[in-house]
């Protein structure tokens, strides 16, 4: 029984966690923290667990909650995680950092795009990023596994084998994404009102966002070759699901079939990604562990569209995803839809 | 032209009323105000007026914004409103009070269900209710008017008529009342986010809601005969509209028929009340100032439907009403759908 | 290992079961049928499904289908289910009826309601109503079920101990229920297009809802004591869930306490019934088996509120309930959360 | 006063330019067709409007329409329109033809896309494409208006100035398009079902949609070259609106300021035009004739951004736009927001 404790547990990905992991048949959640700690249990936070999980929130330190723990999944937002998971690592526990703060390979990187210095700078670019399906020879036997964000999920798993193979030209890619409402967390703010996104679709942080750098720097990392791209993400009066629209140029003459096939080929044995004929839509994989992902071909543009559930494979299902690896399980383990 | 100015104007009350003003032939908005004010305009704070309204929100003191204005709507939270009321008042300029300030018959009540003591108690009780349908005489000469909640209208108008003509009990009412969520304002909180709405349907404030007495009030006000009734509020996911679904005994044999012409008779008058065949849907309703009402019998109960938009008829459309009748225009004006 | 086979495999109810059986450890989903079958995948159906259950749909007679089954979970409509179920029956299987033909008491109620003669009259009054929180001793051997109605289920399960224990009175009981369109059905019609529900609410069929005379007789027939209630359904832009605001009166001076205590202690050892504190909203159990009950009491009346998910524990998820009873496998078999 | 008669009234955009007519203070709704006429009022099959049209619908024939009508809004499907339109045009009245048939410029386009010959193939390319900020003067003296495409509006409005001006390349161009279901029209289909839209997003008609070659020839039309670009609309689980995101390369250096002006400049006295510096949501410009403007660049990319009402100025409100035209009216009258 693999023992886990949750770290920031009152946010959308702490809960989805929580649910795959009362599901898991080897995982036991041992510790939940909050700094909202007040004596009562994770049931008065989230009333759906209630008389699933009777665990008190405690107000744990680090070293605490290392202690009793085999694994932790730390769901702090960057720049709050990294200090944290830094002393849970030295207490001799496991983490998975949902947070952005080990994914960027340098510091420099990190500052560009997070506006201040690393809080642990030694581990950037130490933790292998938390994507299975081109990375679990690497998250094997890490202490420290970088959870990937929940768009970069849904863009690099259909390029990163197409720059790979050279099959799409590196440069001039666009990356148009479309989120469902709880990728912008649970702390309250007037952008995220029932009432503000309710019936609007609209496009934010155009050229600024930070999942385009990790987007970047992740598919280079993985083919040898950094791409040059650009993401313009959008929310979708939803709660969960991202789609992603990806328009690329091919190269050498490769069509869309060819591309199809390469990407059967690189997926075959990686039961969370369906590469299908269908266009995807979020509802398909709602509630899964699945990355859906399709191609077409127009105008001279290979189109790739991409649909998971931003809670599930784009952060949560993949952190246990993740967390089977570390302990030689099945990878599929506890993530049946 | 009737000058008209918005205290407290970055709410959704304040956005609808501006709206129908910038409609209206005969109104024009000369100040908005908001202890928000940092120089910008309006639109700056609600993009869709972009164009439509180049004013410059101000952080005025009451006598600033009387001394200006003809009419003040006051779109500030019950408890803030009535002491900026009272000052714009004795400055000279008509008031709508769009909070729950002015509503309720006596200082005790407004204490027992506010809790806390009222800040202009010699003003409680003065002020006739905004309800034109039902107390247009008072309104006519009125210096300010106590705008009604929005499930109010909804409960209050199937059922005054019907106690006043006695052709329902007056004890045992049940007003089951769901509403969309731009009832519960515009400040961020945990309960009002997307993600917790969305896909969600819940009661709240079962037995504790403040528009229970406030229905209770005005029915015995207007019909001589206080009602004993209950009121259930419900969160629906939605932006606009409330469907109450109400209940109560016929006496003296009345039936559906007899009710629905009781109703008809009643509001023949009145422009926005239609008493429909077929059962209302907000959808019917939302963007104008109608308010539906339908009747059916089953099993002893008469069962009365009704259906506004809870930012028009249950707010900002009906301010604007009473502007109407306060300054001698056709109830109409500027209100068509 | 349970073979289980789906009649009518396009519909929103099947494509439900089909997930909690393909979670199940011991079911096998071995035949789905349609009469749309046209040689291709239960996937191409659902998409959804894709990767998961590659059987081909049939267009099976039902002798086939029952060759083939353990049990087979028949979700076509009423009226059209009798006549396949009757055949099932007779070829051996066992039988969970998803559909109303064998909820009702007698062949004359059906008729009164349904509008149509039984198709299959010997059967009525025979099939144990598939409530296994009431009913698990008669379900255990039973060769057919009758699963309930959503809406019936969320209101039976609260007041069903109430009557039978005396704490309320069996008239004037007022159920007011909302549903997500789910409930609506797969088939498309003009008033279940999305356009026309979103952002909308209204009730419908007032009075004449077929939902309620089965409440009325699973309450008569399990309490002893026929009811005397109105339903009312309403329906709710959102894609699952049942919320019921029942209002009763208390009888012999009980209390909420009382009344609370009551359920605790009827569904003590009732795993999916959980009766809460807080008020229950649909989110807090949508995608569960769980319905989450409380109870509060106001100006003279109880009132109960009871959600649900109208999928799950108000179709398919008490069918695979009901199957593990029929199969003597623990209740909670496959259907956590 | 204008005489204007509605030809297909029970859709959404025929709805809608009956709400935009009823406020107009110069247009007169003087009949109403659907073959689905039924002896009963516009308001019996459009419930919202009850008490503010108390028209029969009628199955006139054109000519019918035309003896009473100053102008025809003709809300039919495409192909289904042509043959009507030709009759009411022979028949002495004015058209302004919702439907796609003389929208293209050549009966080749129209086959090719629409996959059928064209019925009326002499007025082919000789309609004005109704889109006054780019079109008023061939406007003006029309007797048959061509209404744009709501997904071409947005799409022609940002683009053609640019490429008229020659600040964008005209090729390589993505059109990333988002509409809200309204856009589907209110015909029963699966595909339009509100338990299958909800909660999801996805892609459609990809490389394949008929507004492609629209954009594409009405951009060719107007600046004089015809640009190469790809369409892929999305369905965004809301009623209305729609946002498109368009990737161009600037061209000569251009930079986004100067593509602001650019815009600024061509607009200036388009009062439905709001080149805007904020990021536009559909929900500011929801129930208006407003399409909302911005630009940005990023990565090489020039990144435009328009928002409009898919029913308003993508259908209905466009059509009343056009018709004051065509009557000499002031553009804006009746289309206040």
């Amino acid at each position: 029984m693999i023992k886990v404790g949750i770290v920031g547990c009152s946010g959308y990905t702490a809960i989805e966690a929580i649910k795959w992991l009362l599901r898991h048949p080897d995982a036991e959640i041992v510790a939940a923290t909050s700094r909202k700690a007040d004596g009562s249990t994770v049931c008065a936070m989230h009333p759906t667990l209630t008389g699933r999980l009777n665990l008190v929130v405690e107000d744990l330190a680090p070293e605490q909650v290392a202690a009793r723990c085999d694994v932790v999944f730390c769901c702090l937002p960057h720049a709050a995680s990294a200090p944290i998971v830094s002393q849970i690592l030295d207490s001799g526990s496991k983490v998975i950092d949902l947070s952005a703060d080990y994914r960027l390979s340098t510091c420099a990187l990190y500052e560009k795009w997070y506006g201040s210095q690393h809080p642990d700078p030694g581990r950037v670019g130490q933790a292998p990023y938390g994507l299975p399906e081109l990375f679990a020879e690497q998250i094997r036997g890490a202490n420290l596994v970088a959870n990937p964000g929940c768009y970069p999920t849904s863009a690099i798993l259909p390029l990163a084998p197409l720059v790979k193979e050279g099959l799409i030209e590196t440069t001039g890619i666009v990356v148009d994404a479309k989120s469902g409402a709880s990728g912008a967390g649970r702390t309250p703010k007037l952008g995220t009102l029932y009432s503000e996104i309710n019936e609007s679709f609209s496009a934010y942080g155009v050229g600024t966002h930070r999942h385009q750098p990790e987007i970047i720097d992740i598919i280079g990392r993985y083919a040898g070759s950094e791409p040059q791209l650009i993401f313009t993400p959008h929310l979708v009066p939803m709660d969960r699901g991202i789609l992603s629209t990806i328009y690329a140029r091919p190269q050498a003459g490769a069509t869309a079939n060819q591309i199809r096939e390469c990407l059967c080929s690189y997926y075959q044995n990686s039961p969370f990604v369906r590469v299908v004929s269908h266009l995807p839509a979020t509802k398909h994989v709602a509630g899964t562990n699945y990355c859906d992902l399709t191609v077409r071909d127009s105008g001279g543009w290979i189109i790739l569209l991409s649909a998971l559930d931003n809670l599930v494979k784009g952060a949560s299902g993949a952190a246990v995803q993740c967390m089977n690896i570390l302990f030689d399980h099945d990878e599929t383990t506890g993530l049946g839809a």
